[in-house]
């Protein structure tokens, strides 16, 4: 069990790495969304998401013994970027296994962290038994992208830090896709600030933690193909979705199209790359799907990594 | 003669609207520049650029019966944009005199602050009479893009955060249109940090400061076709030309595939959107263009409008 106590040591524990992001406002947006809304900018992290916090929480974690074996990690990208970088920072050698149709951009950032990369076929091939044969065989320590507790408290740590900088939030709105970064999210935030809420969003095409919320009970769906490319997990962890069930108040969906115009909103309006399963929390806001009445709401921005030619395609 | 106290006097004046905006670093970025960069993110500014900066400078400082009688303003863009927004701050009446071949979004934005536009033939119409003669025929005050002291005092309310922020700085590249940022940031510089060393930076098709200062006299060139379309002045300020000869030690000129590139390459890694513009500094220290030895250098990113369609055929 995860605790606000947890959030703070990974704080600490990741300072040499992590980034402290800027949290960033627009008067249009605010305007737009009908209430005030606070930016975490995670896309202006190292490696290019939040991903480096739950990635070094762990592996800075490591004993000696354990770094000298290596870390193994598996990814559609932005973990695999965190971990081969932490890695490196930690002087661990570290192997990531990437779908083969992962982002470019995001295959070449992490080979040039000094990862050795392992792709697999998305559709077809289990990147977890892929991960822990590899694990089993060298020794290496498995870094998992979301259901880990030193994960999770990695992830939160970013709202420790937007309620620092914006104390009075009365909401917070977080993408969901292994449900890492708001399980850390919401931990953090109602321990902080007790009653504030806190909302996950999924991609309609995605909808597995939402699912699972009707069902009580964790659901797998088939792949899917929605532009978030982050956010494609089939099911929620068995860590993670219980802190999502007892802390979160509600998930609500959005569209592709909400998520590709949002990405040129907050291109175009604010400045900032986001990529698409970035800026579902703020597709949210933005269109409206979050109760009413609603009046500073924090919006993750989990991360910035899309490729040019798919922006420019948008 | 802008003074750094005049500067200071700027920073408090233009509180209630100008942002404070970030300072963002890269390690890529630094790997492949040689130095330590540190980008002032006026892309993230109110109104997308620095210019809101000396426009509410200039115009806080008016008169009531000058308010009433309402501003002119004649720019490329992002000083339309600014006076517009800083005018219905003070509750001022704004018309502003656009090239009618201005990025869409610029007038777009302009229009949406609740200004009147006046669009002109860039290459055939002079602007500034255009802007004297409503400012004569309607008493209103003409808010000049950068030959102004105010705007210039405004201007270099940047450079006071950079150096609060990055206060190890050794040089500073700043990007010159008509040269009121790089004059303001040169004053705030060089008095803040004596021994500084402050850089200017053209597009190589809009070279008229180089040429200038070659020629140690304001020259005039014919309307230059550089996609920094915000640096398409052809001839230096009367006021800022001296202080460049003064306190610039060198001016060098980048290509348009060097702006393009610095442009993507910021979007892409950086994951901030930059306009052709406000990339020409950054495109200066990412190609070796400054003298070697430099440590920490700081650069100035002045602005963030570009259509999203420019951008997708870069």
């Amino acid at each position: 069990m995860v605790t606000l106590h947890d959030i703070h040591a990974a704080a600490a524990r990741i300072r040499p790495i992590a980034r402290r992001t800027p949290v960033l406002t627009s008067a249009g947006f605010n305007e737009r969304a009908g209430c005030e809304a606070f930016f975490k900018c995670e896309n202006f992290q190292k490696g290019g998401s939040f991903k480096i916090r739950g990635a070094s929480n762990l592996i800075f974690s490591l004993t000696p013994e354990q770094l000298r074996n290596g870390i193994v990690a598996f990814s559609s990208g932005n973990h695999a970027q965190a971990a081969a970088l932490a890695a490196r920072h930690a002087g661990a050698r570290a192997t990531i296994v990437m779908p083969s149709d992962a982002p470019r951009s995001k295959i070449a950032a992490t080979r040039a962290y000094g990862a050795t990369i392992i792709t697999y076929d998305r559709l077809t091939e289990d990147r977890t038994a892929i991960g822990r044969r590899i694990a089993a065989e060298t020794n290496a320590t498995l870094v998992p992208p979301f259901d880990h507790e030193l994960i999770m408290a990695g992830a939160g740590t970013a709202t420790l830090e937007l309620l620092e900088e914006a104390p009075g939030l009365d909401a917070l709105a977080v993408c969901i896709g292994g449900g890492g970064l708001i399980a850390g999210s919401a931990i953090a935030a109602t321990e902080t600030k007790p009653g504030i809420r806190v909302f996950g969003v999924e991609p309609a095409l995605a909808n597995d933690v939402w699912l699972s919320l009707q069902k009580g009970m964790r659901v797998e769906i088939p792949p899917p193909d929605t532009i978030a490319d982050g956010l494609r997990t089939t099911m929620p962890g068995e860590l993670t979705f219980p802190v999502i069930r007892d802390r979160v108040e509600q998930v609500v969906l959005v569209t592709e199209d909400e998520i590709r115009e949002t990405v040129k909103y907050l291109l175009t309006r604010m400045k900032m790359l986001v990529e698409p399963s970035g800026a579902v929390a703020a597709a949210a806001v933005l269109h409206g799907k979050l109760p009413a009445g609603l009046r500073r709401t924090g919006i993750l921005v989990s991360g910035g990594n899309v490729d040019f030619d798919v922006l420019a395609g948008f």
